[in-house]
């Protein structure tokens, strides 16, 4: 693990001469994940970044607002979804079909962003604001799948908080193997989203 | 975190004036899930079982043995799952139906040990042991899915790996969420069994 950590530490360094906020936070998401947002100190970051803590320091006023960044970032393309044309037209059901293949989609272009917020628990302001979210987020699909339920497109003998947070189970379980093809850092792919929408809602079976 | 920690812990020492293999491994599997099996150590498994280090290596050779008995508890679940006859006669489709609905009931039934095996990564040889385990399992029920294919009954527009993972992610979400009712360690919610198997093979939309 040190010895990863450290080649691709080297390789972050070589390849940067001065930081952007975007490309700190980059570097700050990675930690984050790696060791637990609670495990990471500002000494951590400026390893990893190779760049002082007063350089940091320029850039944002501490961790706290590196977190807020990453999982805002986050929570800003999924709510995006939501504001979509084909989120806010239509039938109910095809309104969710929308939103469960573009949340797939946010997912995988925004990964790491992603995987932050889904294993943030609430130990700080930030953390429990980006929880709050998160699951406001949810509600706001469990409201969409009541309301394809009572335009009689989808079965009416599941529970929708049962359906959501299996939905939601299957959509965010992909942050444990989807990886974006080598050379690019944001791709979604088509197939996984097409196959959660279509396992979720025609089945498996013929 | 650490008030919750020492409540539990002196509520599990008043109970039980003499520890059991059994009732030292249940023990144990919360101090792994709460601190990680890397991160917990003699010391902190005698604490939490309020009994010496020298009565706890009375019962095992050390942590490594817990570890293995534990994951071992939820392996022989899921493994048992396939030796059952409706996962062994019958067309494909509806074993594969079957082990899905039980997989689901194990998860729920035994739900820490379970936990545990999902969140193991390989540092040691019995972790290694664990995971290799689980992904013989994981390709027992991919193989499930390929015969149900090839009978006809499921769908052939779907990826039959890319099915497995999100199948997989979907039903081990669960241990994020599901609680057995108060006063029952180890019970089963055959509602959500149920929802599991008529969403991922019917569908939600009807």
């Amino acid at each position: 693990m040190t010895m990863a950590e450290h080649d691709s530490t080297s390789e972050i360094t070589r390849k940067r001469d001065t930081y952007t906020p975007e490309s700190l936070l980059a570097v700050a998401v990675e930690v984050f994940i790696e060791r637990g947002y609670d495990g990471t100190s500002m000494e951590h970051l400026s390893r990893a970044a190779g760049i002082s803590k007063s350089s940091i320091y320029h850039h944002v006023r501490g961790k706290e607002e590196l977190l807020e960044r990453a999982v805002g970032r986050a929570l800003d393309g999924l709510f995006g979804i939501l504001d979509e044309p084909a989120a806010s037209r239509g039938r109910a059901v095809e309104r969710l079909e929308h939103v469960v293949h573009r949340t797939t989609d946010v997912l995988m272009a925004e990964l790491p962003y992603v995987t932050l917020l889904l294993r943030v628990r609430g130990n700080t302001r930030t953390e429990r604001w980006a929880m709050e979210r998160r699951r406001e987020f949810d509600q706001r699909v469990a409201e969409l799948l009541r309301a394809a339920v009572a335009e009689g497109d989808l079965r009416a003998d599941v529970d929708v908080r049962l359906a959501t947070r299996l939905l939601f189970g299957m959509i965010n379980s992909i942050v444990e193997w989807y990886r974006p093809p080598a050379g690019s850092t944001a791709a979604t792919d088509e197939r996984v989203a097409d196959t959660v929408v279509r396992m979720a809602f025609e089945g498996l079976r013929k």
